[in-house]
């Protein structure tokens, strides 16, 4: 079985593993505690968040250790949030960030600004600089997406913030493990799970000076796992440079080679400024949740932000804020020790796997006639299926009207028209128009 | 070194260390995935969730898991004065619940009723009866408390609010260990650190039925620490009945001895209803931070609700519910596999300890003359030091006013009096008046 799903959890790492065990025979008793046991455990606690604050670049003072990721970044942003409610309540945040930064900005009272990105899934620094406000009171921006790997600027926008006087939380859960984030950034998130420590560990940085208001003080206990989580960051990123460039390679040598060898698919993020570890891409006339299925039966974990996963029924809003194809996507991503043939191994498999799957939808279609598809109550990707059959059978010039009341037809038929050629003419409620064009 | 803080935290029990282990390779996926990885995981949580289930009396299906007991009350209370919000907005909380409990009572919009103590530590049912209105969304009521070890009538307070309709929320993070909580409570909350399990672990059981409205439906992630949790839970549950019957049997054995050997000390707490593993005393002319500093010494790790720990400065809120004395206070909490060589060994050295500190607090006082003492300024147990010293120079039926302005004064000069048989006149701000009566 190959596991190419990193990017939600990693296998322990093996130094993750030697720590948590060697810390449960002197971590269990309250590090606040004054006897011999407690200062044993607090001594051990006090390692960790020297080894972490090292790791991410900061004083240990700064460091606490949460009991997830999502829960850093909920008492990170709440800590701010609060503290800052003097100042306002604007709140700025990518239009891609994770879904734990966007159910807070959900949740929060106060006036939110979302910044759109790019194709590629990038923000640009002047987007950053124009939402900035007199009463701005918190800016957001992921080190690096999680669900295509796109690196965003944020020494660049940490630097226009600085100049407006608003801190910026990071959300640095994809990138921690590759190295430290550079800049002036003053909130900075991550999970252990991410860079192969335990998971239920997450780590929170507030740099001194920064106005911060934590709802709750008490910190997360379990001792053996915060061990574990600063000791395999420690030693991930002195693996880093070598590992990043390798790694890098793979899922590079994927973005390539996919591209070629599977028809209609449309590769996505930054083919440039990305992380090692992630590659992700869209199959049209596929939905992903048999996709991924099908790769599980040919020993591939790997995952998917279309909208036909277990854990959602709507599309991304990642995929969905880049206006890009969410129809059958998946994303690869890299652990640490992939190896170079497991790679190859999938990219081999991977054409074969998508056209039974398209092979096996296409065959349960029904070739629409005339010039109206009714898709209402399909599921993605049977409206695209269909309106691919029935296009061919119009004249070149004539409009099909695709009715669909799937939430992902609005992404996925538009991406499908920049995809094929056809024009995509517009959509009046579920009625999408599209004009053949060749 | 002889561990007696079991009540704090328990080192690791086989059981939670076989199950960590053994799920550390099988359960590092994200259980929500469909991949082979990703079903392990969900097999691994699900057996989890049914031992707990089992452990607590409930469906696997009103279990969830937390990062913390402290979390567990926390999303158990929020989500039912959320989910009962049209009910209205009063709670009911005990006096002496854990911090936990207090904290979010105190950040809570709505009116609080807090339900007093007896000096035993133990709520009357009629009083819990008494404070339920029609508006009434939760009340809440431990099933033993944390610090004098009390059992508090929650079969018959369960009752009393099923049948007023009004959610109880007991949590049982003390006496879980030792066995399930009878009665129709609605929400149950748990801390596997208390009962040998991994820390970071809190367990959350909501009954069928009970209006329930999480603010986050995240599930802590740590699976390897929720297995061994269960697993320890089922384990500790099954040895209860004899281990229960013998360390209660040692802490009877201390109740008894420290009360004769050990001269001007209050043992506190039920005699008969409480739970097996904790005994607390609280000793005149000792402050409780020396104490626990020369306990350690001798080779005993013990804890102390006095005001003169690291973690506070005021005193205990239980001893003050209760009125007992809070001076000198020591709890002892002996874990499961405790010897009784251990007990009788701490019994012997005790009265040695207490004498040691008193002579040395004792001698760094001046005997204060005339009618008026001045401890402003000085900490406990300081001004009752100088109170015992100048009711010796007056005449009996004088009177002498001690000024003090630390907090546990407060506690502490009613409970000498009530102890050594002089009597309270009473308080103007800062200023108390003892007489002489013999």
């Amino acid at each position: 079985m190959s596991y190419f799903d990193a990017a939600s959890a990693s296998p322990l790492h093996p130094v993750a593993r030697q720590a948590l065990l060697a810390s449960l025979d002197e971590g269990w008793a309250d590090p606040g505690k004054l006897y011999r046991e407690g200062r044993r455990a607090r001594v051990l606690l006090d390692a960790a968040r020297e080894a972490a604050a090292d790791a991410i670049g900061c004083r240990p003072d700064e460091v606490r250790f949460t009991s997830s990721g999502t829960r850093a970044v909920q008492v990170g942003m709440g800590g701010v949030l609060v503290g800052r409610r003097r100042v306002g309540s604007h709140l700025i945040v990518s239009a891609v960030e994770h879904s734990s930064v966007l159910h807070m900005a959900e949740g929060w009272g106060g006036e939110v600004t979302s910044v759109p990105v790019g194709r590629e899934g990038g923000v640009a620094v002047s987007a950053y600089a124009e939402a900035l406000r007199a009463d701005t009171a918190l800016a957001c921006l992921q080190s690096a997406n999680h669900e295509v790997g796109t690196v965003q600027p944020v020494e660049e926008v940490a630097e226009v913030c600085r100049a407006a006087g608003v801190p910026l939380l990071v959300d640095a859960a994809q990138s921690l493990g590759w190295g430290k984030v550079d800049g002036a950034w003053s909130v900075l998130t991550g999970s252990a799970r991410k860079w192969g420590g335990p998971a239920g560990v997450g780590v929170l940085a507030v740099r001194k000076g920064v106005r911060f208001a934590p709802r709750e003080d008490e910190e997360f206990g379990n001792l053996p796992a915060i061990v574990a989580a600063a000791a395999s960051l420690r030693a991930v990123q002195a693996e880093a440079a070598v590992e990043a460039a390798r790694v890098r390679e793979l899922t590079g040598r994927i973005r390539e080679r996919v591209a070629v060898s599977v028809p209609d698919v449309e590769v996505v993020g930054d083919p440039e400024r990305r992380v090692p570890g992630i590659v992700t891409f869209s199959c049209l006339y596929v939905d992903g949740e048999t996709l991924l299925h099908e790769l599980d039966r040919a020993g591939f974990a790997v995952s998917s932000g279309s909208s036909c996963t277990s854990d959602t029924l709507t599309p991304s809003h990642v995929l969905k804020a880049m206006g890009v194809l969410s129809e059958g996507n998946v994303r690869v991503s890299l652990p640490r020790d992939v190896e170079a043939a497991e790679v190859d191994r999938f990219l081999e498999v991977l054409p074969g796997v998508v056209a039974g799957v398209r092979e096996k939808l296409g065959g349960e279609v029904t070739p629409p006639q005339g010039t109206t598809v009714d898709s209402l109550g399909k599921r993605c990707p049977i409206p695209v299926i269909e309106l691919a059959k029935a296009i061919k059978n119009v004249p070149v010039g004539a409009v099909v009207t695709v009715l669909a009341d799937d939430e992902a037809a609005r992404l996925d038929i538009p991406a499908w028209c920049e995809m094929t050629g056809h024009e995509y003419v517009g959509a009046e409620g579920t009625a999408y128009s599209i004009r053949r064009t060749r």
